[in-house]
């Protein structure tokens, strides 16, 4: 049986993409190389939608998360960071580890933060420097409410809103300049369907006016640096050559179906997946909007979500990803991202249900695969 | 013609190599990666010869580099940096961004330090915590003494030796244990024989003492995480799972060729190349030891570095490295690691006389690859 990555990063990667990498090395200080560093770097500003530059990293999204930081914040700064994940308690983790001052919006897994929450913190201490989160939180399944808060962050000159869209990028829209967002960071292996490796960031000017007095000591991640060879189709250290010239061919074929189509392909997926899971009796993580790059379902109590999972893995040859801490063993999430398509969701639902009727769940065999196809046919 | 990748970092990666990179991606928390994992990681610890965990980095090495520095060391500490080169100076800047006093010792380009020098300034200061160095310095192919140095420092408890071994690791033996080096970094675009964005990093006991009172703040290059997951065989953050699965080949490909085979092909390789440059009059930029990673020549001052390698790529689709700063369009940079063997050698020496020949460089034809033959034959 053929194998199938369905986990939200690392994401299934096409073969068109990985011969395209396994072409024999070149050398980064070539005009040929350059040219592709060239289509790239336009490639991201169009699917960031901001006229900044974007920088691309040799790193996986941490060092892209830590990079927001230590480029625009003081040790001692306040900042919120919104924790309604693994992603988010990592926000608090990076800032703590540079002696920021972190106040943690706690939200239920499976739940997005309020925009008013966060309003009232800052009119309640003006002296907040930065919100830190999530436009989808990958460990839930969640779609924050980036275009609120932006609109709460942006009507202040000193704050600004540092949006990790590791999962968001390339998923759905996520305009950087109009919403008024002031550093994104986006991954690799999540929307951009590569391998691990590479991360990407881009700082709004607001951000810029940080940065100049930003004390947090940095090199590796000093995005000025950045700045200045971008200009020069290069990066200040060697760059994942491989991993960039694919993301040249990923870029080319993204803007060749068209970014709106992209968006369009991932919520009917999305959207297919969580009603055929409901046509099956199994229960949704998320209560509130859902990421479209990933759907998580509560596996039933008697069953567990270690043996669906397994039994998806060796039956079916399908990987997906369980739980974290607390929802370790009770929910599995399954990726619309990476290069998979509504067949590969058509064979999920058919494989899970196979998978469920034989460890005793009681529902309508069926009932998933009659949905599933239902909306693909339909939305 | 067919391209051959000349430069002493990227280096020519093998389609084998490739190939296996190549393959359907898989996830990083599953048996199946973390048994290759495991073999990357005990080959590491054999290459690098100690018995410490060695870190693999989803970065390239500029960031084990920040990171060999951030994990032992305090703001103010008072460290020697060996400057004779663009890596050498890169350390100095690295300590400088985290407020560490860089007490530089400029050493000509082409010129290996001398031992003697920073030993007096460790008896002069012995608030000194630690000498920064290149085991091999890539912009100018120097061999620094790292055997003498480490003898130094080794008898002091509190001096840290920290050497970037990045064309230097696997190239030549520079064992981590007996000769007490404290920190010691390596890359994957350089004796790995793989595409750039993994580095690779070892502590000694010593070091992590230093770690323990270690202030400077980080997080992705927190090496205290990376030894607790190494152990589980997987890395803190998302690691670059197919150059990964690149190294398992490599270091596979390594234990089977044997390290004392590989040593003795790159030395005999960089002998080859000095004699035979020597026979066509080309001087050699290294006036002391020679680093067997590449090999410096001096181009003919009516001639000029930039045409010589710009013929060697137009005409013989071969990319060989200029020089940096002071040294740009004098010198030229052939590697002797990567996929190239003594076949290039000779196909260099070959391409290098055709071209000196039309450049007007006065010599004999064929004593160059008479030399290389005959050294490659006897050697």
């Amino acid at each position: 049986m053929k194998k199938l990555l369905l986990t939200p990063g690392p994401v299934a990667v096409s073969s068109e993409i990985m011969v395209e990498m396994a072409k024999p090395l070149i050398h980064h200080r070539t005009k040929e190389f350059e040219a592709i560093f060239e289509r790239a770097r336009n490639g991201l500003k169009h699917i960031f939608q901001t006229e900044n530059e974007v920088f691309i990293l040799a790193a996986s999204g941490t060092g892209a998360m830590e990079g927001a930081i230590v480029n625009t914040l003081c040790a001692g700064d306040k900042v919120i960071a919104v924790n309604g994940g693994k992603f988010g308690e990592r926000w608090g983790k990076i800032a703590r580890a540079y002696k920021l001052e972190v106040n943690e919006i706690e939200v239920t897994w499976g739940k997005a933060v309020s925009p008013e929450i966060i309003e009232e913190k800052l009119d309640r201490d003006p002296s907040i420097k930065a919100v830190l989160m999530q436009a989808s939180e990958t460990s839930t399944g969640i779609k924050h409410p980036t275009e609120q808060i932006a609109a709460i962050t942006s009507k202040r000159d000193d704050v600004l809103l540092i949006v990790d869209g590791i999962t968001a990028v390339g998923v759905f829209p996520l305009p950087f300049d109009e919403l008024g967002i002031d550093v994104l960071v986006g991954g690799s292996q999540k929307a951009f369907m590569l391998p691990p490796g590479l991360s990407f960031a881009t700082m709004s000017e607001k951000a810029w006016k940080f940065n100049k007095t930003s004390n947090l000591p940095k090199f590796y991640l000093n995005f000025s640096d950045y700045l200045k060879s971008a200009k020069k189709n290069t990066t200040p250290w060697t760059p994942a050559v491989t991993l960039i010239i694919g993301l040249g061919k990923v870029i080319g074929d993204f803007l060749e179906e068209g970014m709106e189509n992209i968006y369009r392909k991932r919520q009917v997926m999305s959207l297919a997946t969580r009603e055929a899971l409901e046509a099956i009796d199994i229960d949704l993580f998320t209560t509130d909007e859902a990421s479209p790059a990933l759907t998580v379902g509560i596996a039933p109590e008697e069953i567990g979500a270690g043996k669906i999972i397994s039994d998806l893995q060796n039956k079916y040859q399908m990987t997906v990803a369980g739980g974290q801490d607390d929802a370790k063993g009770k929910i599995f999430r399954v990726s619309h991202i990476g290069d998979i398509d509504r067949n590969d969701m058509v064979a999920f639902i058919s494989a899970l249900e196979s998978t469920l009727a034989s460890l005793g769940h009681n529902f309508t065999i069926g009932a998933g695969v009659s949905k599933v196809s239902e909306v693909l046919a339909t939305a």
